[in-house]
């Protein structure tokens, strides 16, 4: 955000303090692009992590207290609690409020929360596309959507000065925002996330169940691939089972196409067609070169891992 | 290897200087575990850069000549051509000689090596399970195999003590070695490595053939999950097609156990299955925690990448 720009908000109400809300409130105060923090969570033990972390101004478990005086209010809950939350503070918002959101889908995520909100309060649903693989308070870090991309589905109906505070908060802690629609969102995640996800929990399952492998030896031997799926399966069970179920639609639709190239490439593999395996296998190189190019991945060997080993350091 | 130990050979004889066999070379001299390395190499340019980094004594494409007085000749080319490698170089290997390989597939090689190598000679197939995304001579380095696992597949009639010196070599370069038959090792290795390679290729070849999604929206929003796959989906072509073709029955197996499991949860996710969806996906969580444990994996969030791109530094 540009120096001059005056804070698009000042009270920012977080609502569930896990990876992505405690990020979000220690980059706030970081960047500091409010003035006061609230962090809402029904699990005491995670408020009691707040607490001690000291990463927000308030930690309550009070949802209609906690949100009454805010003028951003973000929802950072499985997308399938949403709804519910929405419901519960609704008649408690001040007029004017924006509430946002964090969630992995977009049009289940509108449906559920949007018919609850008063005409006074501006919706404008949004995705941080970042993460690890950990989950709760401790897990956050303040840079965790620095150069990343937040991606904003504003209602076509919406305020268009409510999204555009979204925006500048989201550019003012280190994201880039870019603009689509739910629906068009909801595919793109599907084939960049929600697919990727479910065939690593897949693989991960399948070779758990094998009688011929043990899961000592698929532990031994995982550096010749099989770990580089282990971490995206060890992501946030509710959080995922959510998504799965909300985008139900796009990412059958997505499988299928998955499906359809995974059994061509079977059959060239069972009939030796060599020629078709190596003409993909030298496609595939150029997407991962694009990635590299865009700073959403580092171009080191092996992530890095082999330097980690020597030198270990913690992620603040 | 402990330090009274006699060094188990002298003069080392590497074919195909890639990632593999350069890393080989300089962990050989890094660690003193040979007098003389000769890098073979058909390929002039490979040749060249062996010679400008100076990781070999000897760098020749003179299969013939560079393997004359080895006493160990490992074998770095791709799974397909090792069967001729061992045919042209059969009958120059000096009595004694012990010759192993590298390669990701073990039956294969040794149906396609053992029948060309006299009776004084004696083959001691060996996988290196590491590596990275790149290729060629300067992606290599000196502690790609430290604390990585280094599987033996002796033959059954093969000679112990070979297999020992074979052993003592890895070790001496910081590889844990463990041993078992070609045929497990083929199995093991399908689910670990070639089937994550086989999937990892697919979903980045579907995701690069989609209308509704472009190429750039790939790219700029794979941090959701599948920049994790095209990493591996980077890995050399022509190595890959190898072990596809090579390990053809173990790959369709596994690739069945796989697409079983998939249909299973496509299943639960169209039928709205949570709890399913939920018990797979706190199960996968186990086996990630035991790859970190064993020290196969960085317990780092997103395996340090964003400490990367704070100072990211290169790779020796």
């Amino acid at each position: 955000m540009p120096a001059e720009a005056p804070a698009p908000f000042r009270r920012l109400a977080i609502v569930g303090l896990g990876l992505i809300g405690s990020s979000i409130a220690r980059a706030a105060r970081h960047y500091g692009m409010v003035e006061t923090i609230v962090a809402i969570d029904r699990d005491a033990a995670v408020l009691e992590r707040v607490r001690a972390l000291g990463i927000a101004d308030v930690a309550t478990d009070d949802l209609v207290a906690g949100v009454a005086q805010a003028d951003l209010v973000i929802l950072c809950v499985p997308v399938g609690a949403a709804g519910a939350v929405a419901e519960a503070m609704a008649g408690h918002l001040a007029p004017g409020t924006v509430v946002s959101d964090v969630g992995s889908v977009k049009v289940a995520v509108v449906a559920a929360v949007a018919p609850h909100l008063g005409p006074g309060v501006h919706f404008v649903p949004a995705h941080p596309v970042a993460g690890t693989e950990y989950s709760g308070p401790d897990a956050g870090f303040s840079t965790l959507f620095s150069g990343r991309w937040c991606i904003l589905t504003p209602l076509p109906e919406g305020d268009a000065g409510a999204a555009a505070r979204v925006q500048a908060f989201w550019e003012g802690i280190g994201a880039i925002v870019e603009t689509m629609t739910a629906e068009h969102h909801d595919l793109v995640l599907a084939i960049t996330s929600h697919v990727p996800h479910l065939i690593a929990y897949n693989i991960v399952g399948t070779a758990a169940d094998l009688e011929a492998v043990t899961q000592s030896e698929v532990i031994k031997f995982s550096a010749g691939g099989f770990r580089d799926f282990t971490r995206i399966a060890a992501s946030d069970p509710t959080m995922w089972r959510d998504v799965f179920l909300a985008n139900k639609d796009a990412v059958l639709e997505m499988l299928g196409r998955f499906n359809e190239d995974l059994s061509a490439l079977a059959r060239a593999i069972r009939w030796g067609d060599g020629d078709a395996l190596h003409a993909l296998f030298t496609r595939t190189r150029a997407i991962r070169r694009g990635i590299v190019a865009q700073g959403q991945e580092t171009a080191e060997p092996d992530f890095g891992r082999s330097r980690a080993e020597r030198g270990k350091t913690g992620e603040g």
